[in-house]
């Protein structure tokens, strides 16, 4: 892949001069590529829509062809996303901590740039741009490998970003795409040790297991959500049934949406007719174990791969269980350690499940629609990560820096 | 791979319960194994034997031997380290930061165990306690695969350190050892995903090489370490002097020991002569550009190989350069991102090293062999990661935690 390899050296040369630049020279570029989208907006719509003609051929339709299409508002959108990055406080160079050794050694520990990242996405257009703010921001480079069905979309917002780096005197190569966008692009792209410091896949679950599979570039892995409400035994009816139908009805096509409910077999004829009564209401398909049939007429047979099923969609699998433990074990069983929440009033119950459910996220009295990069106060995200090495859970700027140690010595030797 | 299927599923069991492990139960658990160490010494002795017959029936010869060769003392200095690991902080359980956001969620971030650690490594059987004590105290269980010569070793190991967790009431899954130490059973490993959290390569570059690039599990890459000393124009020839014979002679064969020396032109007749006199009178191979060459009589001709060689040898590449520039570019090109140093009584250089040298551990005045989890003050080191993702440089018992949100809420709905 020589283009590969090309994109790789102009990459890690640009990511040299990239973790030097200040703070102000970074906002300031951000901004002008925001400005720079909106004054060449016609250009990005007119490329968008040869992109959008061609799907129309391919017979692409529904959500993937919403995703790839762009208008005004969307890029207004982008163009807002680069100015409240640019609003964020930098990581880069924080001093994590520093002491003096009994040899006098003084080590400190800083923020900095992880060097190059590759993004490999689906035919979404505005990753784009959301993906160069954060890596700009952090000081990284970043190469881009987006979906075939984007490559017009994609082709004009980088070359805008670039002009738009050019007139600040930023390297453009902090931002590159890939322009072969066959399977073998990707697949050479997950083996792009020599340039890339970190592989991250933004998209569906098809392709995040696909680069975990195959990467041998580090991956921070974004993921699925196979997320779980409990209701315990003390729960106060009225609050689980508000939580639950927000977790599973606010926005059921995301990862942090619920996809199971698990409660208290002493609170089951209390809380579900009328809770399934009002998922019924939003259009849930509910579907049950042999209780919860009993106590919900429309409820559905659930199998067993319902309890492992992201849905990302209007089901719902409901099961009774006996106690804390057995909800706990049901889901650190069939769980994607995304997501889990418990809804109680009892002390040493929430406590418990904090302690025992692994998670990335686990909530008390809280929908688990919160884990988000926004919600939990980074101010961005370039994903959750649902992996336990250097990341878990929301990343913001941080989750796209590593460290450096600095050792100031006096000529001390060994 | 039926057995490491069998003791995935065991880890992971094993995980679960030894993440609610107090401190103070891995404590003595860690001592009473220290102590059945010693008990059980003359076992392990006997079946170490058989492993040295069966090497010297296979002509292993030389430090190979050496390393997989037990004796009192070597058993005994395993367990001062399993009573040293008992005396240091546990990480587990530490609230990173905990802040209430704008709705009145509450949103803290605990450090928790990694879950199951897969360790690969050669014939020392001192790592399989090593390890085991590092996981043990950071509530991780781990699979171990160690080198085939070793095998009667490890197994004695683990038999005597599972005897120690079962009179203490700890999941003897904790540790378990691959049994059959075939190459299928190491790649196999690298694709356990479904039970590993994290696989960690111990040993040469040729296995942490074959690791990387077969892994799909997370992998933690411990390493390489073609380290640099730049003498820059101001630095004072003395200091300079014991710093680099310091950092070349004092343990060569180590990652952090230099292996290639820059010098800025401005000094080289000043210091070269005398500096490599000293190396030589340690028997020190010196490899120099051909300003060295007139310098130093001594020195042979340094090719392009030797500024991207870690020799782990008596042997020195020497090149003079015309600037800080110079020397950073050479580093960042031809360093492998470990231990890099400069020597220096300029103020503005030492800050300009610190921050474009893109390394794990950038030293002003100091000697790169201080790039070790003890001498920074750790107490314990897994190995020095030289990789930007999860944790850089000397790795103590935070590296081989994760992180967890726990959110305490009071009905929060978006």
């Amino acid at each position: 892949m020589n283009e590969l390899n090309e994109k790789g050296i102009n990459a890690q040369k640009a990511a040299g001069l990239l973790s030097r630049l200040s703070t102000q020279q970074k906002n300031m570029a951000l901004k002008q590529t925001a400005d720079l989208l909106i004054e060449k907006a016609d250009y990005i719509l007119v490329e968008n829509q040869k992109d959008i003609q061609a799907a129309n051929a391919n017979n692409i339709k529904g959500a993937l062809l919403d995703r790839l299409r762009l208008n005004m508002a969307r890029i207004e959108s982008m163009a807002e996303g680069l100015e409240q990055v640019a609003l964020l406080d930098d990581p880069v160079g924080e001093v994590l901590y520093m002491k003096k050794r009994p040899n006098g050694l003084q080590i400190g520990q800083v923020r900095v740039p992880l060097g190059v990242i590759g993004i490999i996405y689906e035919a979404r257009p505005n990753v784009t741009a959301d993906a160069f703010a954060l890596c700009l921001k952090t000081g990284n480079a970043v190469i881009l490998r987006g979906g075939k069905e984007a490559i017009n979309s994609n082709k004009a917002i980088v070359k805008v970003i670039q002009d738009a780096l050019r007139s600040k005197g930023v390297p453009v190569d902090a931002i590159q795409l890939v322009e072969d966008t066959s399977r073998e692009s990707a697949l050479a792209m997950m083996k792009l040790n020599k340039y890339l410091d970190v592989l991250i896949p933004r998209g569906g679950a098809g392709l995040i297991q696909t680069v975990v599979e195959n990467s041998s570039v580090p991956v921070l892995e974004t993921g699925v959500g196979n997320c779980h409400t409990y209701i315990d035994e003390s729960a106060d009816p009225g609050m689980a049934q508000k939580i639950a139908v927000n977790a599973k009805t606010h926005r059921p096509g995301v990862c942090n949406a619920m996809e199971s409910l698990l409660i208290h077999k002493s609170l089951a004829d209390k809380v579900l007719p009328s809770l399934c009564a009002e998922l019924k209401s939003l259009n849930v398909e509910i579907r049950g174990d042999e209780t919860v049939q009993k106590l919900v007429p429309f409820a559905v047979p659930a199998t067993e791969k319902d309890w492992s099923t992201e849905y990302l969609d209007l089901i719902l699998a409901v099961k009774v269980v006996s106690s804390l433990e057995d909800a706990i074990n049901h889901i650190n069983s069939f769980g994607s350690s995304h997501s889990e929440c418990i809804v109680t009033e009892n002390y040493s119950n929430a406590q418990r499940f904090l302690l025992e459910v692994d998670a990335a996220a686990v909530y008390v009295n809280a929908s688990t629609r919160f884990t988000d990069g926004f919600e939990f106060g980074f101010g961005a995200e370039i994903g959750i990560s649902t992996q336990k090495l250097h990341a878990r859970g929301p990343m913001g700027l941080k989750e796209l820096t590593s460290t450096k140690y600095i050792i100031y010595g006096e000529g001390q030797v060994r």
